[in-house]
This record gives C-alpha cells, structure tokens and sequence, in this order.
C-alpha cells in the first residue's frame, strides 16, 4: 500500500480555465479501464516539456520534441497506458503520427499541435486503432472538472491516482495550479517512468516558463528513485492557459518567484506521491546530505544510499542495520572522503562520527525510528555548503512479485 | 538454491605445497558454526592482494594493505567471519591489530606477518577476544589437505562452498592451484562482499605476482554483481608459496601467459561461483557487450543491464520482457549511442535491431530461452572493437527475504 498517500477527492482538483479533459476505455491492452486520455488547451496557451534523457527514448517522446520546436501552438495531449510504444523503430513513430493525425482531425488541429504520450510495456507496437477508436468517447466527455478522472486513466502500476492543487494572488487575481502525474516503477531522475502535467491559468511568458519548468523539474522529479531505472518514456509537461487574467509574468517580475515555487511546491507533492506509491513500497525516505564540496557529489552519496538493494531491503525489515549506509558512502564515488570526519543521523539521531558508531548511539533509538514509515536519512559530509535532498522508498516482497507479474 | 553450483569434493581440491589451513568454531556472532580460518604459508612465499576502493572500507583492510606495504615476508592468514569490522574507527583497527599480534605470539611471528580479514555486519565491534580464543583450536587442526573446511568457513550467507583446483606443468613439474572464495550479496566490483584466497606452489616473482593478480582481478572478480553494492571488506589474495620446483616465472618467461590464464580461469570459476549462490538467485546471466568504442561504454551497457531491478526481475520471472533491456542500453550514459544501428541477442536469438523489435523475432523463442537457468544476454553496439562480459544472477523474493533478514 502506497505510504501515507491516499488519492485526492475530485472536489481538491480545481480546475484550471482554458484546460478541458476527456478519457476513454479503448482497451488498448486491458479491458474496462481508463487509458486514453486527452487534454485541450485554450488558444494562446504556453507549454513546456522536460524528457526522458534514455538514449532510447520512445516515438512520442521524440514527435512531442519535434513538435514543441515547430510550434507555439500546441492546443491538446494525448496520453495512453497499456503500451509505451518505445523500441519501436520507424513504425512506432508512423503510429504516434497517426494519432496525432487522428485526434487533430477530430479537433479540427494540425498533427503538431497535439502532443502525444504513451506509457506501459515496451518493445510492442502501439494499437493505434483501438487508441483513435477512443477517442471520441474521450472528446466527449471533456470538461474542466475532470482532473481526478483525468489522473486515473494515466495509472499503470499505480495505486492511488496523484494530484494536487494550489491557487495563488497574482497582482490581485487569483490564479489556479493543478497537476497530476503517475508512476510507479522504473523511477529515477532525468527522470522516471513518469508522466507529469502542471496547468496553471496565468499568464507567463514561454521564456519564463521554460525557465520555471527547468527549476521545477531539478527540485522535485530529478530527485527521486524508486529503483534506479530511467524510462523510456518520462515527460513533465507545464502549461499556461493565460486566462487568469493577470499581467503576464515573466522571469523578473517580482511576482516570478511567487508563480515558480509555487509551481515547484506541486512539481514536488507530485513527484513525492510517486515515491508513496512507489512498487511495493512500505517505507518512504527523505535522504539528505550536507556539507558536499559540490552539488554533485552530495548527489552521488544520496542516490548510493537510495538505490542499494541492500540498504532498501533493511528499511523494508524496519531493521537499524546501518553499517549499510556507511558502506554506500564509502562507494559513492568521493575519492578523497575522509570517513573520519563525517557524520550519519537516522532522523535527529547521531549514528555514526569519527569513522565508526557514534559512541552515544543506542540500537533502541535507531529500532525506534526504522519503525516509522516516513524515515530521514542526513549525511553530513563537512567538506564544503552544498545541500541535496532526494526521496526514494524500500524494497520489499512486492517490488518483485509486481515486476516479476507486470506483463502476466 | 545456487544456480547450477554445488559444493566441491573434499578430495577435488588438491593440496598447495606449504600451504596449512586449520579452522575453528570461535562463535564470533552464532554458535556451531566454522568461523575462524587460520592459513599458514612457507616461508619465502610471495602474497599479493587487491582489496575494496570503497572509502569505508574495513579495519582488517586497512591493516593489510599496511602489513603488505611493510615486509614481503606474510607467513599466516586470520579470517573471520560474523562481524566485518567495518565502520568501526580506530577501536577497530586496534582490535584488528591484537589479533594479529594473538596468532603471532602462537605462531612465533611478528603482527605484521599475518593478514587479517574479516566479513559479516558492519558498524559492530569485532569480538576479538572470541576470535583469539578460538586460535589454539584452528593451529591445532592446520593442515594442507583442509581446503573444503577453509572454503567452509569462510561462508556467510553462502549456501554452498566455494573452491576449485587446477594442476598445470612448468618446465616439466607440476604445479598446483587451488582458491577457495565466498559471496553472496554485496557483490559488484571493485569488488563484492568476497573474500578469495588463490593459492599456488609455483615459484613465481613477487612483480610477476603482482602483475598477475592486476590481470586476473579484472577478468574475473571485477566482473561480476549481484546488487550493485561494493562491500567494504572486498580482499583478493593470491599466495606463491615456491615448493612446486619449477624456475621462477618472471613477466617474461616463457610460461607466464600459462601460469597467468590458468590463475584466471581459478578466479573466474570462484567469481562466477558467487554469482550463481548469489542471494536469492534463481538464474545466472551472462551479459555481453561487444563491438564498443572502448572498454569502460561496453561496461557501462553491462553494468546497466545487470543493475536494474526491472530487468533482474523479468528474469526471475522468466518473462521475456526485452524491452526492459533495450531501456537499460538507453541509459547506460553513452550519449551518442545510435539505437537504431545496435542488436540484442538473447542467446542466438536476435530480438531488437534498427531501434525496435526484429522483424524474425517470435515471444516464443525469448520464452523459451528465459525458462533455462543459464541466459546469454548480447548486445552488439556496431561502434568500435572493444568486448566485455560481466556475470549476474536475477532477483527474487528470496534475496529480499535473505537481506531483511540478514542480521535476525
């Protein structure tokens, strides 16, 4: 069970003027769910999009690219489940066309204006045909108020849907955030398994959107791992629907900040919640390591910590077994660490200085806090002021029976 | 259980000329088991070690790149088992040290005679006194013909022994080789939670020793993984103990390449011994990188592949869920990989060419292949002329059992 994360109720999903959602059951590789998926985008609306950095990146991730640099007129997303069509060659990026094609015939679109998603089993062919026999279902019904529906036709090995909302002033007008995204497995930065959407009403400018979805996406998607793997298929998507009617922002009005972080505080619930819902997960883990010379290597300590199999497993028997950690330190990649001089706390708890266990530590105190389903790991390395902070989750019975049952 | 792997004969690992090994029940951590194990070498012996880059590394590691550093004259080895005496600050290498110091004064050696070894928990004070206790016993029963009891207790989460022999002729005498080794999570390289110990009667020169075990380490040991995690205990030891009569092999000898292959092909049978009693493994992969730019993309490809859980648990799962595999390759971090002009075999069977699935390839044939405990993974990256193989074992609910479990 997800760690603390239910789903949210359809009513804490406002709605965000400009953007409409529709969903179909066009069985696309199981009957009786919700997998396709279409957005629509009020004209003038800005969009941004962050991608999967694998080499072998799947057909929609490469059109949402190719499209997203000829126009500025992206008017709707198309999102299915049940195939990711990646490893699909030519053929796969001819079907992703042909969605595109589809959709934009019914919308009265050109192709480039829609953008198009997949995500699910990789190395099959997309089915095209049952994902355009969908679509008018999913015309159908769209609609403002449909977020939550929206966030679960895009779940795969998901549990609980994932989204949150937030609305702020912006020169005195209210301005509505909402985003949704899915995980579960194959999670891990540049990025995950993960399909992310933020659409917000305000006006911003395409400059300081991309600014913001770059700062968004390395607080909040780049820092999390459920297992190491990076997808496919991963794409973060931000849009401005510029309804809200406030002056639009670019990157040095003084209300920049406000929008960024804002945007970043729902980048990051959402990007958290996948980590709750992460495959099999039991326990959720905040790794935090202080003190680097530089951002880098705080990175290479945290994520050693967050994807040992064997630091995950002893999270998943709530067992303080934390000469673990110590080891994942040590092979980070820090060539000149001194060992000696850094310390390891399990929550506010000193567990480690000076080389070995700290001589104040008692088993009872790390048993109590390995107890807990939301754990903080802090490394402090005392070697220079930089900070980084990552979320991962442990590895239990489930990890494997739903990877080893995923396709069955 | 171990994946096609069971203990050797008592009578099939031969003896080593000046080689004694004796053991002992000290009950470092559990009662009634093997754990200490005693090996002493003739004198004029050359020894050579390679041990773990982790920064954390152990006391016993620490002391024996010292003792090495120090005197070619090792007489006597000091292995325990149950506590790494890892994380353990200078208390730990002063407990290190008094056990050398103990088997010295029974010996009739100095401290730095002896190299000590330790596996088990981290982050625990070494019982030293236990270990120390149980000495008389081990010198007591030292002898060459104990080499399965030393394989045995050697052991921690092993389920079987590790250990094999050789015989080969130099200059018309025959020369022995045996090596005993333990795993069995925490396995990667540079190196694993492995202790080996190779020993040979030839007489050999301590630079050609030392070249010899720089070569063998890198076709062997530092090609496997079972999860990722370099131990800090990792040590290599190969030991010459110049009883066989045969001149001694110099880099340039004639019979070098002999000695040097066959000392190979002793570690990559105890490494790939490991991997098949890796932690939970039900099935033992070879992964195979060719046609690279250089070594370290084509290790870069295997390493993904044999790291990501997703694809650990396909095949545990028997599914031929390949696309996983083509995933792993896009992120493997070779930036200008072209994806359309590799291949992946599994077996002989192609699956994946030209960026998609291969037009021949039928699910039957992966099935099939998947359902044997002994696959082939090939990937041919058509870039340059460079191979690797590395060995890696699958993940189950077994290992997560055996490493939540691990110190209850």
């Amino acid at each position: 069970m997800p760690v603390k994360l239910s789903a949210p109720q359809a009513s804490s999903l406002l709605p965000v003027k400009g953007v409409q959602l529709g969903f179909a059951q066009a069985h696309v590789r199981k009957p009786n769910r919700k997998d396709v998926l279409v957005m629509t985008l009020a004209e003038n609306s800005r969009v941004a999009g962050v991608f999967t950095l694998n080499r072998f990146c799947a057909a929609p991730v490469i059109l949402c690219k190719e499209y997203l640099a000829q126009t500025k007129g992206i008017r709707a997303l198309l999102v299915n489940t049940g195939c990711a069509n990646a490893g699909t060659g030519d053929d796969g990026l001819n079907r992703a066309k042909q969605s595109c094609e589809a959709l934009g015939g019914l919308l009265g679109l050109q192709a480039n204006q829609i953008l198009p998603f997949s995500t699910g089993v990789i190395l099959e062919p997309l089915p095209v045909d049952r994902v355009i026999a969908g679509m008018p279902a999913a015309i159908e019904n769209l609609k403002e108020d449909n977020w939550l529906n929206a966030a679960e036709a895009i779940m795969t090995t998901d549990i609980v849907a994932k989204g949150t909302s937030r609305q702020i002033q912006l020169g005195g007008k209210t301005v509505t955030i909402t985003g949704i995204s899915k995980g579960s497995g194959m999670i891990h930065p540049n990025m995950a398994t993960m399909l992310g959407y933020i659409a917000t009403d305000a006006a911003v400018s395409q400059a300081a959107l991309e600014a913001i979805i770059q700062y968004t996406v390395n607080k909040s998607f780049n820092c999390i791992t459920v297992d190491g793997d990076t997808s496919t298929n991963d794409s973060l998507i931000m849009m401005a629907t510029n309804l809200a009617g406030n002056v639009e922002i670019v990157e040095d009005s003084v209300d920049y900040a406000l929008l960024r972080d804002t945007l970043t505080e729902v980048a990051i619930e959402l990007a958290c919640a996948i980590v709750r819902d992460g495959e099999g997960a039991t326990k959720f883990m905040t790794v935090t390591v202080e003190g680097g010379k530089d951002e880098a290597e705080c990175r290479k300590v945290a994520y050693a910590i967050a994807h040992s199999p064997l630091i995950k497993t002893a999270f998943f028997a709530s067992d303080p077994n934390l000469g673990r950690i110590l080891a994942a330190i040590g092979y980070a990649g820090i060539d000149d660490l001194d060992v000696n001089s850094m310390e390891l706390y399990l929550g506010n708890v000193l567990v480690a200085e000076k080389g070995g266990r700290a001589s104040s530590y008692k088993e009872e105190q790390g048993a109590a806090i390995m107890k807990e389903s939301d754990i903080l790991v802090r490394v402090v390395l005392n070697r220079g002021k930089q900070n980084v902070t990552i979320w991962t989750c442990d590895f239990s019975y489930d990890y494997v029976k739903i990877n080893a049952d995923y396709r069955s």
